[in-house]
C-alpha cells in the first residue's frame, strides 16, 4: 500500500529543506549573546525528526500551495516544538539529561540558559511567521498560538505533570495527549492548509479531522513503542514511561487493544481525507507511516 | 513643569483600562488546566505598574490613534513583560520569593507550573496581537518579537546573568540594559505609533529616539533608587542589587554622576519629541516622571 521508499525520500527531502531554513536563521547576524544563541541552536538540533514541518509541507501541497510559501510555517512550528522540548527536559519538568543521545540544553549549558533559550525559540517562531508575507498572517499566528499555549501544548504539559503517579481514566489520558502533542500536529496540518486556502474552505475541516485522528494514533503508537521498542532504535530507554509511573495506552487498555486503537484511528484519518481526493495520497502515506515506524 | 496630578490620573486610567482588557482574557472560556490558568493570572497580577501599556497609549495618542485600537498592543506587551518576570524570578534565574510583596509564581504554585505559565503568557501575547485586525499586523508582531527575543529582552537577561559577580564596563552595562529593559520600552512606544501610522512615517523614528533615551534613564533611576530608596516604598529591599553583586550605575559612576546621567538622558528624550509637537506633551510628562518617581 505504502510506497515506503518514496515516502521516506520525500520526508528526508522535507527535513533537509526545513533544516536549511532553520540554519539560515542563525547566519549573518549580529549576535547579542553568543551563549544564548548557541543554546538555541543546540535546542533546535536535538529536535530530531521534523515531523511537524513534514506535515506542513504535505498538507500545504495537498491543497495546492507552493513549497516556497510553506517554508516559513514549517520553520515556525519546528521552533515551537523545539522550545517545548528544551523546557520539558528541565529539572523542574521531566528532568531529562539526554535527548536523541545528546545532552539536553540545560546539561550542555545551564538551567537559566535553557529557560531563556526555550523562551527565545518561542519568540523566534512568531518573528519568523511575521515575515511570511501571507495575506492570512492573522490566521497563521492565531493557529500557531492557540495550539501552543494555554488551550494547547502548555496545558497538555501541565495535565501531564499533574497525572504522574495517578491512574487517570482513558478519557483523561486522551485529553492530555490531545493538548500536549495533538494540538501542535493539528496546527502543522492547518498551517500548511492555510497557506493554500482561506479559513472557510471546507477542505480545512477535512484536514483537521485527519490530523486529530492521526495525532492521537501517533501518541498511542509512541506508548506501544515504549513497551515493545528497542532501546537502541528508540534513542531512549524502552519502558521509560512505565518506570516513571506515567500513564500509557498499553497500561490502560492492554498492548493488543492499544495497537488496535492506533490502527482504527489511522483508518479514521484516511477516511477523513476523501474530500481532498488524489492530492491527499502523501498525507495518507504519512498516516500509515505513523503507526509503522519503529522509533 | 509637570502637571503631576493630571499625569497620575491619566496613568491610573490607562492602568485600569489595560487591566480590564487583561481580565477579559480570563473570562468566559473553557479552561483546559485550571492550575496553569491561575498561575498565569497570578503572574499578570504581580506585574504591577503597567508602564509599558501606559507608553503604548501615550505614544499612540500622540500620533492620533484611537484608544480602542491601542488596547490590544497594550495588553500584548504587558503579557510579554509578565512572562519575563515569572521566568526571571525562577530559582535558576534571579531566585526571588517575593514580587511587590506577593509570593512569586513558583512560590505560590511550583516551579514547573511557573515555567509553563511564563511560556503560556508569552504565547498569549502573540495570540492577542493576532486578534488586533490591524492592517499592520506583520509590523506589530515583528516589533514585539524582536524586542522580546534573542535580539532583545531574552539576550538582556542572558547578559545580566553572565555579568553577576563581574565588574563590567559602563558600555557593557548599557548594552545589557538596552536589551533587558530598553528593548521592550522602545517596543511599547513603537507599537503605539504603528497603530496610528505606517512603518516609514518619520515620527516613528522620533518616538524611537525618545524611547531609547527614556528607557535608559528609567534604568539608571532604578539603580539610583536601589541605593537611596525606602524599602517599604520600593516593595523590595533597598540595596538588593549591590548585595547581590549586580553591577549598577551608581557603583560604576558614583551616585551624583548617575543622577546627572539620568537627567541628561531625559533631556535627550524630550528633545527627540520636537518633530511631534504639542501632541507629544503627555510623552514628555511621562519621561520626566520616570526620573522623579520614588519606586
Amino acid at each position: 500500500m505504502v510506497n515506503a521508499d518514496l515516502l521516506l525520500a520525500r520526508m528526508a527531502a522535507d527535513r533537509a529543506r526545513v533544516d536549511r531554513c532553520l540554519a539560515e536563521l542563525f547566519e549573518q547576524r549580529n549576535v547579542a549573546d553568543l551563549r544564548l544563541e548557541q543554546a538555541m541552536r543546540h535546542g533546535l538540533l536535538v529536535g530530531g525528526k521534523r515531523l511537524r514541518p513534514v506535515l506542513v509541507y504535505a498538507a500545504g501541497r495537498a491543497l495546492g500551495a507552493e513549497d516556497d510559501a510553506l517554508d516559513i510555517p514549517a520553520a515556525a512550528i519546528e521552533l515551537i516544538h523545539a522550545y517545548s522540548l528544551v523546557h520539558d527536559d528541565l529539572p523542574a519538568m521531566d528532568d531529562d539529561d539526554l535527548r536523541r543521545g545528546q545532552p539536553t540544553v540545560h546539561k550542555a549549558f545551564d538551567e537559566a540558559t535553557a529557560i531563556l533559550a526555550g523562551d527565545a525559540l518561542q519568540t523566534l517562531a512568531f518573528e519568523v511567521l511575521a515575515n511570511s508575507r501571507s495575506p492570512r498572517l492573522a490566521a497563521l499566528v492565531r493557529c500557531l498560538a492557540c495550539a501552543s499555549g494555554r488551550d494547547g501544548m502548555a496545558a497538555g504539559q501541565a495535565l501531564d505533570l499533574a497525572a504522574v503517579g495517578h491512574a487517570p481514566s482513558l478519557e483523561a489520558l486522551e485529553t492530555m495527549h490531545r493538548h500536549k502533542t495533538g494540538a501542535l500536529i493539528r496546527a502543522a496540518v492547518r498551517l500548511g492548509g492555510l497557506v493554500a486556502v482561506a479559513e472557510d474552505d471546507p477542505r480545512l475541516a477535512a484536514l483537521d479531522h485527519y490530523a486529530a485522528a492521526m495525532g492521537l494514533a501517533f501518541q498511542v503508537h509512541d506508548d506501544v513503542l515504549d513497551v515493545t521498542g528497542d532501546t537502541a532504535i528508540l534513542g531512549k530507554a524502552s519502558g521509560a514511561d512505565a518506570a516513571r509511573d506515567k500513564p500509557t495506552y498499553p497500561a490502560l487498555l492492554g498492548l493488543d487493544a492499544a495497537r488496535e486503537r492506533a490502527s482504527s484511528l489511522i483508518d479514521e484519518a484516511l477516511d477523513a481525507l476523501s474530500p481532498i481526493g488524489e492530492a491527499a495520497a502523501p498525507l495518507a502515506e504519512l498516516a500509515r507511516y505513523m503507526i509503522a515506524r519503529d522509533h
